[in-house]
This record gives structure tokens, sequence and C-alpha cells, in this order.
């Protein structure tokens, strides 16, 4: 049916999510049941406050740039919205005589997304709200994968092997450098880090998640191993590293670090293990937390995420022509040995609110790597192998 | 006269020293006077342990992926000569009969290079003693400036201008962003950040280094300055930033994080300054500290770093050839609206443990932020412009 559309971006930026948007414009472009193409600024509040943008007035150079321009463009948001909010939001998309409804965003969003459908349907107004899959956690349902994670696993791929080669190349006797992943909930981007190794003992050495509780005396144990192997280790952790208690190994003590979503602001594990590794086996540890820069590097960007990035943009469009609603696009791995993707859809009750967790055969039996299976899930999403960095031989000049 | 050559790689690894043993070898195989062509392995240290590989023995495709592959492929070394070393390692290169010695590295391993040139000449040993400049820290002196530095100006550049896009995109009433950059003495690579500015209120807004004297009162009123304009603040801040008194804003308390040197391990500025602005301004903050990460990023390199670290290497060749001893390759820029540079030479007993500071004139009158000058002689270092990202017009869709 003849309608506006409106694109919403909400949560955080990646380095692909404006591919996104870029879809959306193109694929809504060649269909002449979609008068005006809106965009959302800030997320939800940009509908809320009717601060809407018309992205039919974008020049073509500015859209396509959109697939090289990290972040998310239209702005974003993290408002948690009560219970009146989705009225209000409903009454705006009547006004606007708004028929297609699409969020870029992850499981917050995804609610957002259902609770829209469904408010719609009681009230009989036809919209169709379609949900666009994007986080750089990886943790949506139904979804083999999510745009973002791609780029911010080969942001890990790179940046894991840099800092292998970084330790490496101090001959120190006592050297550990953890390497500290974003991950509220899950091990995806940690896990990442593993496609750093090329071989055997390539950093990083040990690699924790939070789906696996946090065993301070196995993690020591670990590490010393490691060092008496090699006389480094190079360690990623998550952020949100639980203990056996569910509790964060670290959490900010800052009253400001609290989000409207009640979650709280992670960081600081690597020092916290740094401080531990020190005081425990009395070795220098240091550690790097690139935090944003890590979902936000273009210059690291997955093209495979590139290019999935814009097409789940121009399928939601698909989608909400076809008349689907209360679904997300979601990425359907084909078989075969070589990476192929078909677009499907999912149930957004199957997906709002929910999350995805590392599986465990993605780690391996001891809990402190991944497994060969996480690697040839995560690699073709990574863009496959990285540039070759090279090794001198060293043959030993015979002493005299 | 004929002999052999050794190359040793000091200091800390950067995304280009790679390239410098490549401009070693490919200029030393040039010319016959130059028998085995010898790598130390670990630094100095490889010379006092006669632990020395054979360059000859590489393959060339080996040698010519060396400037794609960053870190120190030689391995390197911190380690504090005693009076006694330097005798030790006279003895080791009469003994391998070595008439040309190289070093790469910062003003530690230039020290290396003079004390060496110095020690050879009073005991008539006829050594040629080159310095090749290396330093993310760009902290040498009589040279324009140090390979590895545009490569890490670079990756502020870059990650200055995604951390700003990142900021930008989460709409908050109150979200300041802490980039915590490398630089023990000098504020050369924070500098750099001030690339990222393609605009006028562009991220970063306020950047300090530790050659003006951190000052709380006057950083308190900038951040809130700032904030109260835009909403939101990006900062960045060097690692080694000092109060009045010379103290560290802050520094490890961890007893391993003290060098052979002395030098203190330091990190943990980000955190001091978030609980700061936390705690005096009420404002959210967090920090990205990419840490060792951004001085090896390959993908961020800078054309112009990778081809000088190469061409550094041909130089200290070429110079030791001449019979120059006691001097450092420099790079001098050349007068002109184009970047053009010239190499030379520098006197090693006006480099040797010494440091250029970033000069007054390179930061603004208020000195919390860059200026013109300094902007002028760093962009060229970081490879130019960077790759454009688009911004929306934002057309706003009329109210109903």
């Amino acid at each position: 049916m003849a309608g506006n559309l409106i694109l919403a971006q909400s949560g955080g930026p990646t380095a692909v999510i404006n591919g996104s948007i870029a879809g959306v414009v193109m694929e809504a472009l060649r269909h002449k049941e979609i008068g005006g193409i809106y965009g959302a600024v800030n997320g939800i509040e940009g509908v809320l406050d009717q601060n809407l943008v018309d992205l039919r007035a974008e020049e073509p150079e500015v859209i396509s740039g959109l697939r090289s321009t990290p972040s998310a463009a239209l702005g974003s948001c993290r408002r948690k919205l009560k219970a009146d909010d989705y009225q209000k939001i409903l009454d705006v998309l009547k006004k606007y005589e708004v028929r297609y409804f699409l969020i870029a965003g992850g499981n917050d969003s995804m609610d957002t997304a259902l609770q829209m459908h469904k408010l719609a349907r009681s009230s009989g107004y036809e919209l169709f709200s379609v949900g666009v899959p994007k986080t750089v956690d990886n943790d949506l349902r139904v979804t083999d994968h999510c745009p973002g994670y791609g780029s911010v696993a080969r942001y890990w791929a790179i940046s894991g092997r840099d800092a292998g080669r970084d330790t490496d190349a101090i001959y120190h006797p006592d050297t550990v450098k953890i390497l500290e992943t974003m991950g509220r909930d899950t091990g995806w981007i940690t896990a990442a880090a593993g496609l750093a190794c090329e071989a055997g003992d390539d950093a990083p050495q040990l690699v924790y998640v939070p789906e696996i509780p946090f065993d301070q005396e196995q993690f020591l144990g670990d590490v010393d191993r490691v060092y008496r192997k090699l006389g480094l280790v190079v360690i990623a952790v998550c952020e949100g590293l639980k203990d056996k208690s569910g509790e964060f190994v670290t959490a900010s003590g800052r009253k400001t670090d609290t989000d409207s979503f009640g979650h709280k602001q992670l960081g600081g594990v690597g020092d916290v293990l740094c401080d531990l590794i020190a005081e425990k086996l009395g070795l220098k540890s240091r550690f790097d937390k690139p935090g944003t820069i890590q979902r936000m590097a273009m210059v690291c960007a997955s093209e495979v995420d590139r290019e999935e990035a814009y097409q789940v943009g121009k399928q939601a469009v698909r989608l909400a022509l076809a008349g689907r609603s209360g679904v997300m696009v979601t990425i359907e791995r084909q078989p075969g040995a070589e990476y192929r993707v078909a677009y499907g859809t999912g149930d957004l009750t199957e997906i709002a609110n929910l999350r995805k967790d590392l599986p465990r055969e993605f780690m391996n039996a001891a809990g402190n790597h991944v497994s060969q299976a996480f690697l040839d899930y995560a690699r073709p999403l990574a863009g496959g192998p990285l540039p070759p960095y090279v090794r001198l031989k060293k043959v030993a000049v015979p002493k005299r």
C-alpha cells in the first residue's frame, strides 16, 4: 500500500550501519508505493519529537558515501521507552502517514519494532514494522550473524596479530599483554581475537569470554603455563567477564556510569587483571583497551560485512513492501564450502529482548581459547585472510 | 673498506621500522665492500650474546615483505648498557670483522651508536657507527621528524575522527570521551589527534600535552565550556601528562612497572580524568586507550612514513660506506609548498640521550589544542588527507 517510510538507527554505532541506510534508501527509491523516505534523528527520539529528515533530499554521492562512513549518520539513542511512548509513536506514524517503519539496531530496538507491530495491529492501523539487524555484539537470535560483527571481528583479527608481534618484538623475560574487548554479556567480540592466530603459539594464547565463569586460579595457572613455555603471554578478555556468582569481574564505581536501561558501563577488567598478574605471578603486564575505536574502524572493515549491511537494508524494504511486519531481516548461511548467504526473516517474538550467547562448542574444552568451529564460523564474516606478514627465517651466523 | 655489517633494532616496535631493515639490506647488497649482512637478535643483546642472523640468507620476498609487516622483525630490547658492555660489544665487532654498525632506534639507541663510535675511535679500530632514526615518539633532535611517527599520527587522525563520529552518534545530554595516547615525555603523538579535525567543532575539541603543565581547574573549565556548547566533548590526552611540579598526573603503582632505564610504565590518565569529570562536573565519560595497537597499526600506516623508513635504512648504509661515523641519518624537509625531503646527517652528540619537545608554537595560545603550524607540519607526514566520510545534510521534514 502507498505510504511513507521511516528509518531509525539505534544503539551503538558500527563501521557499517550506515550501509544499511544506503540500502534502505536505494531500494525505497525503486518503489513508487513509497512516498516520503524519512530518517528519524537520534533514533526513536526523532520519531517521538517529530524530528525527521528527508532522505530523498540527499545527494546520491552522499547516500553511496554512507557505505564508507562509520558511525550512525542519522544519530542514535539509548532511550528506554515507557509504556505510553508506543502510543505516542503510533500517533506520529499516523500523522505522517507512515506505513513502513524500519529500525536498525540490536535486541532492545527489535523490541521497539515488535511493540509497534503489535500496537498498530491492535489499533487497526496498517503498519509494516521490520527490524534491520545491527550489532557488533552479534547476539541477535535467529540470524546467523549480525552486520557490524564481521568488521569488529576483523579489527580484532588484525589488532590481535599486531599486539602479538609487538609483544614478541621486545625481548623481556616478563611480558604479559591484555587485550580488553567490548562485549557486555557475550564473548563474540573477544572470540574474534582468536582469528589472529595463524600458527600454533601465535597471540593471543589465551581467550576468556563471559559465557564461561571466570576462575582466578585457572586463569593464573593458564598465564603461568604459557609464560613458562613462551616467555610472553597475550590474553584477550571481554569487558563483561563474570565470576561464578554472575558478578562482573570488574565494574566501574562511577555513579554516572549506568545508562537508561540500567546497564552498567563496564571497563577496567584489563587493569584488574594486570594487578592480579603482578601480585600473584610477579610478571610485568599492560593492557590495550581500544574502546569505541574497535567498533568504528572503517580501516579494518570486512568487505563481507559492508556488503551484508547494505543488503539487509534493501531486504528490509522488500519485506515491508511484501506486507511483512513483526519480523527482522536475517542472514542465512548457505551450505557448502564457499561462504554464501541468503536473506530471510525471523519472528521478532523470538528475537526482541533476547540474546544469543557464544555457543560452548565455539570455545575449546578448557574454556580458555576458541575452537576450530568458531574459526570456521567467523573467518568468512571477517572478510577472509589478513594481509600477509612475513617472518625472518633467522639463519644463525656461526659463532666465532 | 671491506667488512661485515651489523644492524640492530631497538626500543618500541613501530608499523614501519621493518622497512628500515629492508632498506639496509637492499642497499648493502649493492656494495661489494660489504661482506656479511648480519642482524642482531633482540637488539644490542644479540651483539653481546653473539646471537646474529644472516640477512643474506633471507628470501627477497621476505625482505620486501618487511615493508608491509609491523613490529621489529629482528627483535628489540630495552637494556640499559653498563660501562663494561661497550668494550664487550667492541670485542664482538672485532671478532666478527664488523666495520659497519647500524642501530635503528630512539635517543637511548643513539647513545649506544655514539659510545661505540667513540670507543672504536679511541681503540684505533676502524668502525662506521651510524644511527637510523626510529621512534613513534618523534622526539629525536636535528631531524625534522622520525620514521614511525607519520604512521602513528595517521592512526590518531583516523581514530580521532572515528571517535568523534562515534560520540556524535549517540545523542546523550552527557558524553565525554577521552582518547589516551602514548607519549612518555612529549606530546607529538597526542597532537596528531588534532589532525582528525576537518571543521570547526570536530573532535577532538581539546588536546593536552605534557609540555604544558596540566592545570585541573583550566581542564575542568575547558570541558565544561565545550560541553555547554556542543553537548559532547572528545579529549585527546597524553599518557605522560604532568602537573606544575613535574609529577605525572597518573602513574601506575605496580612494582613491576619500571623498566631497566628506570622509566615508569605509564597509563591510567584516562581513568583518572574520567573520575575527575564525573566527580566535578557530573558528566558521564569513558576512555579509549588503544595502547600498543596505535604504534603497530599497519592498516593506518602513512605511505610517506613507509617510504621514508625504507630510505633512511638505505641512507645509513651509504653514509657508513662514505666513511661517516658518530652520525644519524636525518630527514630534512625541503622548502616549498609541496612536501619533499632530503636525507642528511646529524651529529650523535647533539641527539644521543636528548629529546625534542613539541614546540610551544605547535599548540594554541590556551594550550588546549594544536595550532595551524602543527597541522602544516604533521599533515604530510601522516600521508595527507583521510579517506572522505560523508554527512547527511538532514533537510527537515515539515512538522505536521
